[in-house]
């Protein structure tokens, strides 16, 4: 009992005089009341914080796709762009061949047009060559499958030929360069 | 006062006859509490109320979400494949040029590899060509840059030559075809 006035006390302290006064029925049934109220309390209490987390959950979901839709927009070029790679390396390939007649020359300034149009599309898209000659190796960036001895022109992790292009897209690397370094 | 009784009994008739016995101070006290009762019951049924919105919000979100996700996903190649199609007509373009020489064919056996490489590229991401020989013309593929009259061979609306591939991705037009139709 002196319990259950202690927390009454404690929520409604305005009606402690009033509860003093009562009779033991009037007692009694302020104590089922209180009990229903606690429990309304203790439910609203509850449906509040269900209410809060739900809220917060809303909030992290926003951010979540907000994010996520980001990245999706950010890299959505990556699959077609890589599959895009080896037709600049075989146009590349095709640029290296001398032609001595109209019909050559007339071939190649096509070939050079589809060349440079693609590599307008790639970059508009974000997606760029890595940088190679006079870098200094980072195996992030590139694939070294060939090595030279270092000397004093070019020291040690110093790429010293590039046997494919790499390319990346943003941040993110399609490909890496396959090159040639000195160890 | 029977007003609020009879609330108190609809709220809680397992508590009648106490109410019936309480006296004045009681009765006023009771009457507190119930309004305190009350209270918590409507904030109670508010909380609950913004916690179902709350709910049904998340569900919303989560599927308009999925939605989205999809569709970014299906129409991600959009913009790259459209930049694309340039470099397609020009690979064309340069197979049609005729050589007699070494060098000459080499180049060409490089653009054919390159531009089935790119068509596949292309296809592999859902972009494909917009059939039109034979086709009815669809003003919603088709774009009809000229006209011929139209014959037993070639009744009304039939394509009867195309001047410019058109590429669809999925569903959506890249860009529509530009072609000759009988009328």
């Amino acid at each position: 009992m002196s319990n259950k006035e202690e927390t009454n006390e404690e929520i409604h302290e305005e009606h402690e005089e009033h509860m003093e006064a009562i009779d033991d029925s009037g007692v009694s049934e302020t104590e089922a009341e209180m009990t229903e109220l606690e429990k309304a309390q203790a439910e609203l209490s509850e449906m509040e914080d269900k209410f809060l987390r739900a809220r917060a959950e809303i909030a992290n979901m926003s951010n979540r796709f907000k994010n996520e839709r980001e990245l999706l927009i950010r890299y959505r070029s990556q699959d077609l762009g890589k599959k895009i790679l080896p037709s600049l390396d075989n146009l590349e390939r095709a640029m290296a061949i001398e032609v001595d007649d109209e019909q050559g020359t007339s071939l190649k300034k096509g070939i050079s047009m589809v060349l440079e149009s693609l590599q307008a599309a790639l970059k508009d898209e974000g997606i760029e060559e890595i940088p190679t000659m006079g870098e200094v190796f980072d195996p992030n960036l590139h694939q070294a499958v060939q090595t030279i001895p270092a000397s004093d022109e070019t020291p040690a992790d110093t790429i010293v030929e590039v046997l494919q292009k790499g390319y990346k897209l943003h941040d993110r690397v399609l490909r890496a360069s396959m090159v040639i370094v000195a160890q």
